[in-house]
């Protein structure tokens, strides 16, 4: 049975996808005392195809930089989900990293990591409001336009 | 009545600005258990202006990079005691990551950064000495030189 | 007497440096709780000389890339031993932050960081599985290829 914050979702036309089993020698997810650890989640949406690949100020725009902060946030909602079997023991969203894929003068990161944030109060609420650090990188793995880490505060 | 560390900068000449409230779906800070979370904090002065705006090897001299890294960690502290009312609630400053807006080949972040964690052992002695993980990225958030994000034990 | 994970690594031939002194006001590590922060470590080698210089995508391969990375992780297990004196009171490794100095066109970032990731599971098994974030950076301090942060949960 889904939890209130998966039906709240469900609601949004936003179903979590299953997360891809890790291929090397890390994990999604590392649980220490209340704190769980998730790792730093690339913008793919359910099938596995990057919404957005590329730069920001080069070629991808800041619209669809949004959106693909928004699927690294369901992609980290989808581990949180694996790691905790409901979205519902999740007290409080702690800190969200956020790494966009920039060209050297591209001064609008935070407009892009919005697309993530918003999901978070949108499934918690007040809980899902958070301490977060935006940075522009020299690039991502495959070339993807955004990647987001989080922190969750777990009972 | 500020405690000791505020008398201290105070001292110094280093007074704390009021925050900035934020503008999007994040706070400045999350507390969980004993940790205080801060977010990324850019190189403002207390009249919200850039103290250096550009890329270090691209503009901006170190001795500017210093004093912008200065800047984020007065805002650091300025949102701690936002968080805590008072900073000799300040257990352990725990970490700080650096990141410092860089051209390709500007090798010295370090040199930028411990203008940043200077401060923390002004303010707090030896219970100021923090892990620190200082890279250079590509661009930042307004084009800001430098941005600093900490982690502080509290009591 | 070294633990049973340094003796396992002096079996692969990988024996651990002395870890090197800060000359700033921030220290290799912090514990705070049951958690153990490092500070991000450069593809230091025993001499202390950096095992590769310069950028991914850029005149360094992807296998120096893993042997800087590690390189790094060495270092980390380093100051890991430094700080509770035996590698055995490692519970779990929780994080890895990496950061790959990288051409914008360089997208096998977390190919590179295999080569921390790989250590961590070599020296401590099912316990070394960690969260990770790898990203490609503008430059790194010394023009390092690889820096590796680490936080682990200890006992």
């Amino acid at each position: 049975m889904p939890g209130t914050v998966e039906k709240k979702l469900a609601d949004l036309g936003i179903t979590l996808p299953t997360p891809a089993a890790p291929v090397a020698n890390y994990v999604p997810f590392v649980r220490t005392g209340k704190l769980l650890i998730i790792s730093g989640q690339l913008c793919f949406d359910a099938d596995g195809k990057l919404v957005a690949k590329g730069k920001l100020g080069g070629g991808i725009t800041i619209e669809d930089g949004v959106k693909a902060a928004h699927a690294c946030a369901i992609n980290l909602l989808a581990q949180v989900k694996s790691a905790m079997g409901d979205l519902d023991k999740v007290v409080r969203v702690v800190r969200l990293g956020g790494f966009i894929n920039s060209a050297p003068s591209f001064v609008d990161g935070p407009k892009v990591m919005n697309g993530a944030s918003d999901l978070m109060v949108t499934a918690f609420g007040d809980k899902g409001r958070h301490a977060r650090t935006t940075i522009g990188v020299a690039v991502l793995p495959l070339d993807a336009a955004v990647e987001v880490e989080g922190a969750f505060e777990v009972s």
